[in-house]
């Protein structure tokens, strides 16, 4: 019998125009995709005549033996997620169940991620160095979230932050900005975008202290700029300091 | 006239299949094309009707200038950088210098950064929060770098690192190393890329002492993983927690 394949596959932040032509010649060889009920709908019209394969959210490590056991059965499986799957997707878990089968084949081929997403909206916010943090505590304990905030606050890093609310953490993103706040400006400029590339798409730049009240939901992502970030014309732009040298 | 339009343009880390379906459409809408000599070589093939503005490496305000000049003047422009322009690329100084001129319509589309292109050839090192730190001191001064390597290391980070060494900074990483090595323990996993998603793409997983001691250059990509970060079957892989929390 052949051996299957699996690639890992990053849609990016939106529609299909957002896929790389990678990702898309990855699928259109495949059999089988695999994934998150809501994203394969939108490839459900791009690529009718694939076998889909989903599982509900919170099923990750179910959905991600479903895609490994067709591949180790031989055949070429497109796992798919929104983002990039290299970040909080299924790549590591993939390769963390892979390790209990036969081998088998497995590439990834990234996607336009969140942060990078939603920054080309806002304007610039990420020129410089900055932390993607999740505010999810599922899989991490809440003090360890609260030390990365702390730490990138203090060496004044642009932060992105993933998962900042959900039905059972309406309060999470405040808690996050009560502690920057005690560490950085009110002032600082800000920024969050929702439903990145998708239709509703909703862009919004404030501080820092205006962020605190602002109400958000789990298909938004934050910004919240270093001490150098500006609003340019409605923009949020952390300059790098091209023009700073040049002075 | 007619007003121009501007995109800032990113086709992600390596060749031509790279690139999203949404940045070559943007191309292919436009008149002319500007950028860095290299990747500008790569669009003469597949664009070989464009008009092509370049300038090279180092006169970066000069070749945003030339492409809102470009604009301004009422025709269409791709401005474009390799990876993502939100991510040390040309984003955040068009829109810096947008605002000397009349208002022009910028719009970024966003492409696959280093990291993440990177990360997908490693395997997953960044499913977990992470850091993107610049190594040149070029626009930042070397102690505001080496604040953010420790605040990193402490609060447990994985980190990638950009532009870890070049012709005039050839220690840059072993300096970065050292100052990592005194609060990350010397077994941390780490990986190196090299010429992603291009000719001669090359990766491989080492220890941070080891790490220290690797000669890189500038078509390198640095990761560094957290305390959880393991090698598995030859693969950087970060977990996230989904198979902990089953336990």
């Amino acid at each position: 019998m052949e051996n299957g394949k699996l690639y890992v596959i990053g849609l990016g932040p939106g529609g299909a125009e957002d896929m790389s032509g990678r990702a898309r010649a990855a699928i259109e060889s495949c059999e089988v995709v695999a994934g998150y009920t809501v994203y394969v709908d939108l490839l459900r019209e791009e690529f009718p005549d694939k076998e889909i394969l989903t599982t509900p959210m919170r099923k990750e490590v179910e959905r991600c033996r479903m895609a490994l056991e067709e591949a180790v059965a031989g055949r070429k499986v497109a796992m798919v997620c929104s983002g990039d799957p290299g970040v909080y997707g299924m790549a590591g878990l993939i390769y963390e169940l892979a390790h209990e089968y036969p081998p088998v084949d497995i590439e990834v081929i990234p996607g336009v991620s969140a942060s990078n997403g939603g920054a080309a909206v806002l304007g610039a916010p990420l020129m410089h160095d900055y932390c993607v943090i999740s505010l999810s505590d599922l899989l991490t304990p809440w003090e360890k979230i609260e030390k990365r905030l702390i730490a990138a606050a203090e060496a004044d890093f642009v932060i992105s932050l993933y998962n900042p609310s959900s039905h059972k953490r309406p309060d999470y993103l405040q808690k996050a900005c009560d502690i920057l706040l005690a560490h950085k400006d009110g002032a600082t400029v800000c920024g969050t975008v929702r439903n990145i590339g998708r239709e509703g798409e909703e862009a919004n730049v404030m501080t820092l202290a205006e962020l605190r009240d602002t109400p958000v939901d789990m298909f938004t992502t934050v910004f919240i700029g270093n001490s150098q970030t500006v609003e340019l014309d409605g923009r949020m732009v952390t300059p790098r300091g091209y023009l700073q040298r040049e002075d």
